[in-house]
């Protein structure tokens, strides 16, 4: 199953992609794709929902704006340096265990939303990410129970001031939380889709010309460990998302490094999980 | 005003502590403490409603659990090193900006819940704090506008896990998430009841035993900085909580570095915000 949400931006309905690709109104099912709808069983409950009423679910017009395909999580956590070619060009050392970072939740934004360059920013640059939906709380799991722990995967673009989060005092937390700098999106696939995360290419082009394009494959640690990896430390709530790390050829390692402007265009996308594109913008304007 | 919540974890209900200290139960008004009451003009309706309602609220029995005042914010953020003696020792410089991270808001419990040591936990320590919540959306706020966006202060205890925060790969969200280490509360003062907030008294003993004692006159960054610093970074929801720094005299700072183990009480308190009382245990007891 393919799960969207599609409306207005803070008030977005909750949808699915069917298979011949049509977005269909689920909100007569009456839950939006949040905590308690992940927590509670709800993609068995809305399967067997649609199989009853999915046929007279009204269609919706692909002119309709798509949001982030799941309400605000209680948390983003992100991998950092999770491929080894990527820690190299931002200087980094690879590291031994992963590297954990949190983005705030009030970052995320629908998947084709403009990019909002900060205000003092002159760093602002790109990650294309697999992230993964948590779809049942998660403490203390260990490798072999991870998976079971997956409600879907999705589409995210990792934005990051790079003078924010390496050249301020502290955290990177500080470069990555800027309001539209979490697009998520298109939809998330649910695991069935998806026959293994750790084959699937991802790519990210900057005004049609191609940044990054490496594979899943190239993880340092692979999604069961990252997941149990995070729970020693966390809990991690149905809906939560954690964004797995981004692969070499983002601006900062470009020689000279090159950051993002009003006007850019930004396009990515994973192996069945569609594509999303960004137009930046200044703040303001 | 003074907001409490009470009752069983996850099924808190709203309440107030009045001027004489009872605990009235509020839940007839209608709405818990999360970011549409704080957003929604919340403080000054409960306040009207009281004047009419106040006198048919059920007194709550002391006996009562109290829960975290509010209900989960979208996000906490941490200021770092925010007391110059609690800078050194920790052996850090004083920071020339200030340094943020984040805790998960999974942390959060009530204000005299147990504090759980994680498994694998060798460096559990303590760090009494005080906490602002976010009453109106504070994105590129000015220091002279800041204070119109703080709806009250709360007592925290940011515990910290040290080995976890500063001996793993990475970021510092790595030991401040675990579950349990956010008590905050007895109350969430509102900004009327507290004359000066940068003239508080905060202290925290162990098993009876003082070990930070100092005043928030000693910040190196005030709360109209921190608020308008971090907006500068990421947009402020109503009900976001800032946890402001502690000051010297945390178990990492000793000679030798002393850690929580289970059976050790914590209690703390800030000017005006009351107390709270943790005991320690081991994961799993």
């Amino acid at each position: 199953m393919k799960l969207i949400r599609f409306g207005e931006e803070g008030k977005e309905k909750p949808g699915v992609q069917t298979e011949d690709g049509k977005w269909l109104d689920v909100s007569a099912f009456g839950q939006d794709y949040n905590e308690d709808f992940f927590g509670g069983d709800g993609l068995a409950r809305l399967t067997d929902w649609l199989k009853e009423n999915g046929s007279n679910c009204p269609e919706v017009s692909k002119e309709t704006r798509l949001g982030a395909p799941l309400r605000r999580p209680s948390k983003m956590v992100c991998v950092g340096l999770n491929y080894a070619k990527h820690a190299a060009e931002g200087g980094m050392a690879v590291p031994k265990e992963p590297v954990l970072f949190f983005k705030a939740t009030s970052a995320i934004v629908g998947p084709n939303d403009d990019l909002v360059i900060p205000k003092n920013s002159e760093k602002t640059d790109w990650e294309v990410e697999l992230a993964i939906v948590i779809g049942k709380k998660a403490s203390y799991v260990s490798k072999e129970q991870a998976l079971d722990h997956v409600a879907g995967y999705v589409l995210h673009n990792d934005y990051s001031e790079r003078a924010f989060q390496l050249e301020r005092e502290g955290q990177w937390v500080k470069g990555k939380s800027c309001d539209t700098f979490a697009p998520l999106g298109p939809f998330i696939a649910t695991p069935d889709e998806i026959k293994d995360p750790h084959a699937l290419r991802l790519w990210l082009k900057l005004n049609g010309k191609m940044m990054q394009d490496s594979s899943t494959s190239d993880f340092i640690f692979d999604i069961p460990t990252q997941i149990s990896y995070i729970s020693q430390f966390m809990t991690l709530l149905p809906g939560d998302v954690i964004s797995t790390g981004t692969p070499f050829g983002v601006g900062l390692g470009l020689k000279p490094p090159t950051y993002l402007k009003p006007g850019d265009v930004v396009e990515l996308g994973i192996d069945g999980l569609g594509s999303s594109t960004q137009t930046a913008k200044a703040y303001g304007q």
